[in-house]
């Protein structure tokens, strides 16, 4: 996908909100936003959202000299849902249905909000979500290919996420391999994420490569293209994945919550709803 | 109010919105947006957030060579509102509080979106603005100074919601002196458009003097200032009055609708919410 005009309004927007991680100095934050608005020059139409927004997160680790500003809330985001994780895997055991009910905890893990919230406001959040209608579910083609599969290729999102998508390949119990981001950028998974949720007992963790917040082939490594292009089956999580692996050259199952007008307007579906798409 | 961050975000956002208006060539607003960023730099967090905004609206008018972009937008909105007029009116008329009634159709004046809508619908939206709970309403105060006014001044908003601001006007049945900008910015009413809505004939009307959408008093004329200090009463519309005249020298009636989060967290007041505000 493209970026369009109202991406370049987000691009801003992020860049304050990352700053504000690091200060909460407004007259500092403003100079260093005066600094970086002749950048966006550099954000081209023709280049997904996620790519171009590669020069602000990398303006700001260097004005901030602090390239991982996310890590704090990483680190509390995965430790509040690993103690959410035994109830998580009850909900599955007790469902009629563990395998659909695991993919509505791995979007779970995508939406709920993390920030101030205690375990308990956590869990009623993860209720929630477990109730809400997929603005689309292609689940009986997701189920069918998720019993054939010999391999899955399992391309995550966020840290914190992490501890949900484990349940979900914990419940398709084949082996599977975790995609991570080359290095820290805002708060998406590494490595370290990974193995922090656990995600190194029940899968292969390797890094796509991409320096960016989602997977566009061409930024990733040869073995990660490798491995995208003979996996069975391949599971790409959250907008930024839907944003760089549109037009993919092989079909998809995106896991995503539409969280702009951007992406509404792009895929047909309404925003705020939830998604598991087979994009072929 | 001053100048918050996210304030930066928005007048990026109206910045593309209002080239918007003029092309619908998305690498030409880039490139419009790649010189207009630069000049946010001017952007002073001292300054009201309709202060800072003057300079992206010259911006505009100037590489589109159009100082009144909203100019059709206007036309059409006063054009669907004066259709709606008699039966705003019957609905006064009908109404076991007149006063109040008419305070909630000069609201309903600045939420509705006036856009791609039919007549009918737009009664409906009206409808549902009568009925909608305030989220502070010193209507007691009002109707009390109301009566006692020998000469209110009515500070307008947008073109279109003159219609409305008209029937409470009407309603309220006193000498008034309705206060218009000094030329078009955005879709605020000018004089020409408050006589488009019928104004000229319930009221007297004047510039402000203010080249900004909001009334910051330093920037109005000598004349104006002398009306806002002697007028018995003072209303005034919409969001940017209350952004320009927050810690004014008098108390104002504000009534707007809080349109964004700043608004909210500086106001206390919910975000969505409508208000008739006593503000002393």
């Amino acid at each position: 996908m493209r970026t369009y005009l109202d991406c370049l309004t987000c691009i801003v927007q992020q860049a304050i909100r990352t700053l504000q991680l690091h200060s909460n100095d407004e007259q500092w934050i403003k100079e260093q936003m005066d600094a970086f608005f002749p950048l966006m020059r550099q954000v081209s139409l023709e280049l997904s959202p996620p790519e171009n927004s590669l020069m602000m997160y990398r303006y700001v680790a260097q004005v901030t000299g602090n390239p991982d500003l996310f890590k704090p809330m990483k680190e509390a985001n995965t430790r509040k849902a690993l103690e959410l994780y035994p109830r998580l895997k009850r909900r599955v055991a007790e469902s009629d249905d563990p395998l659909l009910t695991a993919v509505r905890i791995a979007i779970a893990g995508n939406i709920i909000d993390y920030g101030a919230n205690h375990t308990f406001e956590l869990e009623r959040d993860v209720e929630r979500v477990l109730a809400q209608d997929f603005a689309r579910l292609d689940y009986p083609e997701f189920r069918r290919q998720v019993e054939r599969a010999r391999h899955i290729l399992y391309i995550g999102d966020n840290a914190g996420e992490t501890v949900f998508d484990r349940v979900l390949i914990e419940t398709m119990n084949k082996p599977t391999t975790f995609a991570v981001r080359e290095k820290p950028i805002i708060n998406d998974a590494t490595k370290e994420d990974a193995v922090a949720a656990g995600l190194d007992r029940v899968a292969r963790i390797v890094s796509s490569g991409s320096p960016v917040p989602g997977t566009p082939l061409h930024l990733c490594t040869p073995q990660f293209r490798e491995l995208f292009r003979t996996a069975d089956l391949v599971i790409a999580k959250g907008q930024g994945n839907y944003e760089t692996l549109d037009g993919a050259p092989r079909p998809v199952f995106l896991l995503f919550k539409v969280k702009c007008e951007v992406i509404a307007r792009h895929s047909g579906l309404p925003k705020g709803g939830i998604v598991l798409w087979y994009r072929t």
